[in-house]
């Protein structure tokens, strides 16, 4: 790829290591290779980078001890961990309330649990992409087990109001385990988990410039958990397997940069997300903002192209160098409009012209001109060869 | 630790990373930072280092297709996806056999079945940690939903005939799930499972000279699973979350390496490991081989010093700049000795002083030369403060 121009836009699918954590990262891939658990000193600094480790996490999070931070290798791994562990040691309760808009992969946890017998409710949004936060109240309830909603949305950005939600939760069964999906969230909003009520929260490192291939997973102090992956006393018996070192080290060190850019990415990455968005509504009449709440993510914009094709623009856009999705990269692939959208009630004219723009603190004001210059050549292009000539004539006058 | 000296001869523990899997791991790391399942053109070279890694790994075990190839977060990640998916798929059967010797780590997976009403048979060893085969396939009956039995054991590196025992319980009852724990096997013996009628086996990657936080599970074509970690589509729905691609890339070409290098292993590292350990119980009376057992892996010895104390050993060890160890890392800190040696019946006198010394391909004739001269001094230094002299005495009329 070194030669090929490559505006990088998919940082909800993953992110590009930051340097300054692959740095604090490769003395363990190197010299420093004991096994953290060894007693002799040559173990010490591997231990050590685990404790420092351990200490930027709780910091980031906001977490009242560091004991409240577990390492898991994904966040896939972290969702698995908190409501597998937590419904493990709930047997009685067979009741779970999540959003309609998770993540296909913590949605899917749902699913398997669905098949176990359990009730599970899945609560919708508006055309916002909004989270009908009364509706999810309302069905709390004496045999609620779980209950699971993500901090922000993959593919609008969209916050939800997860300290308020845990908040009222509690207040109606304090007995309730609530688990928040903050992969998203982590490192574009500022998450601060001792001043809320949420029990359990995942992140994954590499959403936010650490490697793939390693998550967290806070637990609040008291929670009982069952460990998915059973074995030693890695992880104070939470997570069994010797530690990864290296990328623990790096997670480390990705969530102290991810507080220290906090503002950049609040101010900055919200200018030039704010930027690409006006310029692709200004430029392309069949342009159609999916969401344009502001309580978003500042790094992500879901543009609806009417009356074309998805994975015909993300062709075009990749030709030109331009990488973005149309849905999650775990669902890549797949011909089914986006779950997110639908549930939105995205009309069926934009549902499958959708695409995510997702920036980062690397994205530099040249990407985004780039991009607002290049998206209506793409756009014209393909408008000329839909089939729904009559419908974008219409729509073309009515913008004029 | 630059300035001191370092042998480190606990590779049992943890291996160094080879530079050469460093340098294939680092582009990923670097530029090429794509999610493998993004569908644009910057994502193929990530998820093309995912399928050559698992070629790699196909050919490292002998497996019949590199659809048999799970990538996994660690060796504990391997034994309990395989346990738990497999029994959570024959959930009529109640009955799991493993061996009393199986790595702390599967054993407590074990463990935690038994307080879910399975019935575990622990199956002994010789006092030369040889399997009693016999009985373990004695034990199978139509109720066994698994057998587990390790390919090399952690401390004696022992290994078990695990070919001939998957013949042998398939002859029995065919629809016994048979899982290997090749964790101290994989780049010391031989693996080919293609002609075994072993269904599932695990790997650990930082054991192999691979980063710590990669491992593989086997799975052979028809064993039913269900996956450990529910949520996207990753390894054919096995195994959910985004691939590490640079350690996956890594322990393929660790796997590369370590088939380059079985040669070197089986004559150079034996070599040196059977030198290191005629060194020592020449020149320390009180040194007694805890197996002698021609068929172990060629890195591993394991002596008891009698009349001492192993963890005073490792101190001084460890102030020489020895790395060694007196169980499983897993284990350190704890006091209790070794389950592996008092399944042994590894004498009272020796059991507490016992060290293993484990070399890597990286061990030089000049590291073990050291060993040699440094070890009688040490263990000179520490008879003199043991609280049996009149032991150590008889001990030394009798070697004289």
């Amino acid at each position: 790829m070194e030669n090929k121009k490559l505006i990088y836009l998919d940082n909800n699918a993953t992110t590009k290591v930051d340097e300054k954590v692959l740095d604090v990262m490769l003395p363990y891939l190197q010299s420093e290779y004991a096994n953290p658990s060894s007693m002799y000193d040559f173990a010490v600094n591997s231990a050590n980078a685990i404790k420092t480790a351990r200490k930027q996490v709780q910091e980031f999070l906001g977490a009242d001890s560091d004991k409240e931070i577990i390492f898991t290798s994904c966040g896939s791994e972290s969702a698995n961990t908190a409501i597998k562990g937590a419904l493990a040691n709930n047997k009685t309760k067979k009741h779970i309330i999540t959003t309609a808009v998770e993540h296909p992969c913590v949605m899917n946890v749902y699913k398997y649990y669905e098949k176990q017998g359990y009730k599970v409710d899945y609560i919708g949004v508006n055309s916002n992409g909004e989270l009908n936060v009364e509706e999810l109240l309302e069905k709390v309830n004496k045999d609620t087990a779980l209950v699971s909603v993500m901090w922000a949305n993959n593919e609008t950005g969209v916050v939800f109001p997860v300290k308020e939600i845990a908040d009222e939760i509690k207040k109606k069964n304090p007995s309730v385990i609530v688990y928040v999906d903050a992969v998203q969230a982590a490192g574009k909003v500022k998450i601060d988990v001792k001043n809320t009520k949420i029990d359990m929260l995942g992140v994954s490192g590499h959403k936010f410039h650490a490697p793939k291939g390693v998550g967290v997973l806070y637990v609040r102090t008291g929670t009982v958990l069952s460990p998915l992956i059973i074995g030693g006393h890695q992880e104070r018996g939470k997570r069994a397997g010797t530690e990864n070192v290296p990328y623990i080290a790096g997670i480390g060190k990705a969530c102290e940069l991810a507080n220290e850019n906090l503002d950049y990415e609040l101010s900055e990455v919200k200018r030039l997300r704010d930027k690409l968005e006006a310029g692709i509504l200004k430029n392309v009449f069949n342009a159609r903002l999916n969401t344009s709440v502001s309580n978003r993510v500042p790094n992500t914009t879901n543009i609806g192209f009417q009356y074309i094709e998805g994975e015909l623009i993300l062709l075009h856009l990749a030709d030109a160098g331009i990488c973005a999705s149309s849905g999650s990269a775990c669902t890549s692939g797949s011909l089914e409009p986006s779950h997110v959208l639908r549930a939105m009630g995205v009309p069926f004219t934009s549902l499958h012209g959708s695409i995510r723009f997702s920036l980062s603190r690397f994205t530099t004001e040249d990407d985004v001109d780039y991009v607002i210059k290049t998206i209506p050549e793409i756009i014209d292009k393909l408008n000329k060869i839909s089939p729904y000539q009559d419908e974008l004539e219409a729509l073309r006058n009515l913008k004029k």
